[in-house]
Formats: structure tokens, sequence, C-alpha cells
């Protein structure tokens, strides 16, 4: 597998395109389109939410009862959740608009928006922009990085990734975008990706790929607890890389698996770390827990912790709430048998062990926690299970921009 | 039942007294003790938290299986919280020495501790506090109230509140004192919470009133989801009321329950309204929801969510976010059924009506939310059940404690 640049692009057949088309933002992009000259197999996975968006609704249909699908239309500033029976209609306008501008079935239209919920979406702008992004699309990087920036919200940068692989001397691309950076503890998956790639794949196998790999991935990430009701994952699929088709749990498969893996925690770090009003990415690795379910339970509760995640920002290895998170996650275990480590590219040190505190230099863990990445290390010494989660600091800017979020 | 001023000293037969033992502040007193002349039947409800602190362990085990208790003895500034084996050791020498000096059995002795996790108290200074302590006794409203500024850690007030009610001609007092601002999201109680009354009681109703009504007052408070591993809830009835003993549901156990209620609702909103950095109190109120428990979780989904917290600082209706945090609440509903109204003091206003926005006077909206005291009031108009939860907004304040609290 190798990593290059770009995002949607990449994939044979993909094209992308952005514009402003003033939802609610001026001044800036706004709306974004992924297209392919071909037709996709297409796997999605969506917010657990019972306050589902629109969109969440649309796409859903599409993704369980479409053929395939061929277009994903984006709009950042307005989510279209909680509008009832006219957000849905909208839904069904700008999926026509855009099939019949680009010559497609609606039905093979995904559409997917972000922004304040509760409000409409000006749907005659919607339509116009579809009309422009359909004369822009481009088969470039640079459109597929512009695209990215279209979706951003609070991001305060565009997220992209993509990899190659090769399957008997043909070459597949998986390449994805994402926005996302409140709202953020996904339970399914999270916030808007959009994974494109021209692997000759199955929808069942694809289906298995994508579901499998959230586990470990988007939902393993939080900014502020908060699960959105606009969570969206998309994965498009177009077999222009022309490999012996994927339908079974062969080689290729797991090549395949590896790269949408690679894919998809890239953005969900980025993601993680660009959580609102962040200053650093905040990991916790659990390792030789009791089981797989304890490891994700335990991490994902210390980076949930506000208390933790001020302490992160503040650079104060206070470890007592790193603790106390674990022991309210719901996980049992027993305090005398874990080691807690504070760890990151500026060194690593023990300042909890079996049960007691160790005396430790403040000195060294404050340097340790002033850099862009601070990872909480604990063994629980009590099995074999390990897994890691993601979030960021809590910090006056996250309170800033949310206390003044509609303005 | 009717309120009076006063906390933990109205109750027949109850003392108390603070010091300066100067554990980790300096120039304020950090150290109380409650103290009843008659031996009393004691209840006690305590973090449901996996890292349990050692007088937690201490208690629960005095609680369970000491036929009276007497005393109690409180130090702010350290937890005593992943202190391991001499931790454990230090409540021990507490009660002994406090036995000692009151002459009374060290298994009539409960402690609790709040401040830092993870350092070990100073037992030389605890031990010469608790001599202190014994010196200044004093069962008068100021000697209560002294004792409820001495364990305060970032509380900006003191909680202390109290009520009388008749049986059968004779007089019975419930009063009570806590201290709570961060760490606060009790499952089984909160932080430190001290009641004292002069009740004739049997230990079996005692239990049956407390286990009650905890689930309706302080388990339904949050200040920042972080469960703490202090949480401990001591009642003490030592019957210097001389009213008939309360040994089955009868009327005066229900007037006991009313009078309790009443003091722990009113120190578990004292608790919310102080959280760390907050300038009003969030109240959520959930009616006509499919089931009690439903109920429950809307409502602390709602007080508990960063995002509507941040909303609530902000004074904006962005009803969205309290829609979405009902939504990943784990409650079943449908949004087409559900109203959603801002509520205060200055006025109501429906925001959300059965799936659809509602149109609204901005400007009304932050009024009604420019107050001390916020409720976000929904009818879900799916069954009869309602339940109401307390927490605070977030603000810049609280990133500041908590990103330096060790300093």
């Amino acid at each position: 597998m190798k990593v290059i640049s770009g995002g949607v692009t990449e994939a044979k057949g993909f094209s992308a395109a952005d514009t402003a088309a003033g939802i609610k933002y001026k001044e800036r992009t706004d709306m974004a389109m992924i297209y392919s000259k071909e037709p996709c197999v297409v796997s999605g996975c969506f917010t657990s939410n019972v306050v589902k968006a629109a969109p969440v609704i649309w796409d859903k249909n599409i993704v369980e009862t479409s053929d395939f699908a061929q277009a994903v239309v984006v709009n950042a500033g307005i989510a279209n959740a909680c509008t009832g029976e006219e957000g849905m209609s909208y839904c069904d306008k700008t999926a026509d608009c855009t099939g019949e501008t680009l010559g497609i079935p609606k039905e093979a239209v995904l559409v997917a928006s972000t922004g304040v919920i509760g409000m409409q979406l000006p749907i005659d702008r919607i339509c116009a922009g579809v009309k422009s992004l359909s004369e822009k699309l481009s088969d470039t990087t640079e459109a597929g990085h512009k695209a990215a920036l279209a979706i951003m919200t609070t991001d305060t940068k565009e997220k992209e990734v993509a990899v190659t692989f090769e399957v008997n001397g043909k070459t597949v691309t998986v390449g994805g975008m994402c926005k996302g950076a409140g709202m953020i503890h996904p339970n399914m998956c999270t916030m808007l990706s959009f994974i494109t790639t021209d692997a000759n794949i199955s929808k069942e196998m694809l289906d298995k790929a994508l579901k499998s790999d959230v586990k470990d991935t988007y939902n393993m990430i939080t900014v502020d607890g908060d699960t959105s009701t606009n969570d969206t994952l998309i994965v498009l699929a177009n077999g222009l890389a022309e490999n012996e088709k994927i339908d079974s749990e062969n080689d290729a498969f797991k090549d395949f698996c590896e790269a949408l893996h690679y894919v998809n925690e890239t953005l969900a770090k980025k993601m993680a770390a660009d959580g609102e009003g962040a200053t650093k990415l905040f990991e916790a690795k659990v390792v030789n827990a009791k089981s797989k379910e304890d490891a994700k339970t335990l991490s994902r509760a210390i980076v949930s912790s506000n208390l933790s995640k001020a302490a992160i920002f503040g650079c104060d290895a206070n470890f007592g709430r790193f603790l106390c998170a674990m022991g309210y996650s719901g996980a049992k275990f027993d305090q005398n048998d874990v080691e807690l480590f504070f760890e990151s590219k500026n060194g690593k040190i023990k300042v909890f062990d079996k049960g007691n505190p160790v005396v430790f230099d403040e000195d060294e863990a404050v340097n340790i926690m002033k850099t862009d990445a601070v990872t909480v290390y604990v063994d629980m010494h009590e099995g074999d299970s390990k897994a890691t989660a993601w979030g960021c600091d809590l910090t006056y800017d996250y309170v800033k921009i949310n206390a003044d979020y509609r303005s």
C-alpha cells in the first residue's frame, strides 16, 4: 500500500467540483459535488441518533434499495435536520435537479448537509448550485481539494487522504474527504465522510469491509460527546481499476480492507485533532484489557471526559481524572492492576503504578504534554485485548465557538 | 413541612466544627466535623465508580456493618483516591484518633475527603485537625454554617438547607450540607452530602427513604459528565425528636420522605447551579414521556450535552442541539410528536412543534435565556411520565478552572 497525495478525485473515473451557493456563509464556497462517470456500488453508515436529518433518511434508502449510485451533492451551513416534511422534499428536489443536469436517475444521487439544525434549506440556491457544480466537474487533484474545503463548517483544516495498492498487476486507488469538528461522538460513523475507489468489488464485500472498519475508526473518535443528527459515511466503488472482481474474503479483499482502514483512520484522526477549539490530538491507548469491548469502553471514556480533556489542554498530568473516567466507564477492573503513562514524541512517563501514585518529575510531564499529540497509555494487566480512541483537548475556544454558533 | 434556616446543626443533639488544618489550601478552613451526642442510625449512598476512593470503602463498610455511627470527619483539598494501601490506612488512623478524642468506637466514625486524586493525605495534620475540631464542637447554626464552608473545593457558595415537620405533636428536623461543583455526574449519589435528623426511625426505613429519593435528586444532576471517585451521601438519625419510632410506611414515614426529598433536591440543585464556572442553573423538564425511565434518560441527556450547555451560556435558542441530545440518549421516540420550549421567570417560548421548526422572536428568546435559571421544557406527547434533570452552562471559566486545577 502506498500513500499518495489528493482525495476523492484520485481514483479513476471520479471528478469533483465546488461552488459558492450563498446558502448561509458569504464569501466562501459552501457546496461540493462528487461524480463518477460509471455507476458505482455504494455502501454507507449513518448516525444512530433517533433524530435523523432528512439527507440521512434519503441516503439510507438509496444505499439500501438503489441498484447503483453515481453522484453526491453536499452543502455546508444548514444541516436540514429537524425540518419535517419540507426538509424531506428538499432532498428529493436536490436529487431531482442533479439527476436531470447530469443525466442520471435521481435514485443514483446521494445528498448530504451539515450546519445549523432546524433551518430550512434555500432550495432555489441549492438547485442553482447544482447547475454550477455540474459545469465545473474536474478529475484533477485540485478539484478534489477544493471540494474538501467547500464542505467545512467549524473545521479549520480540510481533510483528505488517498492510497493505492496492487491487485494482480492492476493499481487500485482509495481516496476520501471528510468534515467534522463539533457534535462529534460517532455511534455508527461520523459526520460527513466520502470515500471514492476504482476497485472492482461486490456490494456485499464493500458493505462487509466498511461495517467492520467503522468500529475501529470513526466510532473511536469524540470531540464533545454529542452524536450528530447528520453523521454520514459513503463509499462509492466504480470498478474502473479493472481488477478481478473482489467477491470473497481473498487476498485482494484483505488489501482493500487495509487501504480502506488507512483512509478511514486517517480521516477520523484528522477530525479528532481538528475538534472545535482544539490545540492537540488526545489519544488513549488501552492494552492488555480483559476484552476488546472493555478496551474500547475504557479508551473512549478517557478521551470523552471533560475533566481529562481540560487537563490535556492545561498540560496537567492530573492522572486521577483519567482513572476516574475509566472507573465510571462501565468496564469492570481492579485499580491495583493498572499502570498509566503519558506519552508523546517528547518521551514517556509513568504516573500510576498498580494502585499507587508514582512520584514523577512535573517538568518532564509538562514537556511531554506540551505537544500537538498526547497519548495516555494504560496497561490493564488483565488480558490481551487492546483499543485506541482519539479526541482532543477542551479549550476556551470550544466554548467560544459553541456559545455563539448561529451568528 | 416548614423550611428553616441553617443546616446540619438544626436537628437536636447535633453539633459541628471547622478548622484550618493546612492540608492543601492555605489561609482558609479545610476540615469539618459533625457529631451527635447520641448514637445514630445511619444510611448512605456511594459512588458507582469502579475506582472508589479510600474513604468511600471505609464508610460503605461502616454503614453496612456498624451498629451505629456518631461522627463524620471531612477534609477538603485531597481526595484520598488512587492512593493504595497507604490511603486506606489513613482512613483507619483518622477514625482511630477521632474515636479516641470523642470517646466513641472508631467504627462509629465516618470519614470523607474531596480534592485532588492521587495524592496522599498529610496524616499528622489530619490528626491535629481532629483534635482542634473536637474542642470547637458547637450546636449553633453558625457552627453548621462554618462546617459547610470548610468542605468546599471549587464551590463558590456554601450549600445548606433545613426543614421541620410534625409527628403527633413532636417536631422533627432534617438538615443537610453538601459540596460539589466539578466531577459531578452522580450515579448512585453525588459528591459529599451530609444530612442530620433527630427523627426516631429504623435503619430499614431510613435506607428505604434514602435509596428511593436519591434517584430523583442527586442522580438527576450533572456538571461535566464525570462521575466522581468520592461521591458520598450520609444520613445520620439520632432519634432525639422523640417521635414514635418510624418503622413502617405510615403517615410519619411519608412526611419524613417529603422532608428528606426537599433537603436532597435543594442541595442537588445548589450543586448544579454552582457547577464549575457556571453562570446559571440549566433545568430540563420532560413531560408526557412513554416511561419514567425514558423521561429521565431524555432530561439527563439534555443537561449533559456540551453543545446544549454552551448554547445556554450563549443565550442561543439553538434548539437543534437539544433535540440532537435527546436523539442519541438511547430513548426511542418520534420527533414528529415532540414540542420544545425555552422557559424562565422572563417567559416561555415554543421553538419546535412536532417535527417542524417554529419561527420565533430571537430577541424574546434571548431575554428568556438571559437569567440565572433556564428551563428546557419538552412535551413528548407519547405517554404520561415525567422527569426533571439539573445541570449548568458550559463556560470559559469551566475550562480555566480545570486546565489548571492542581496549582
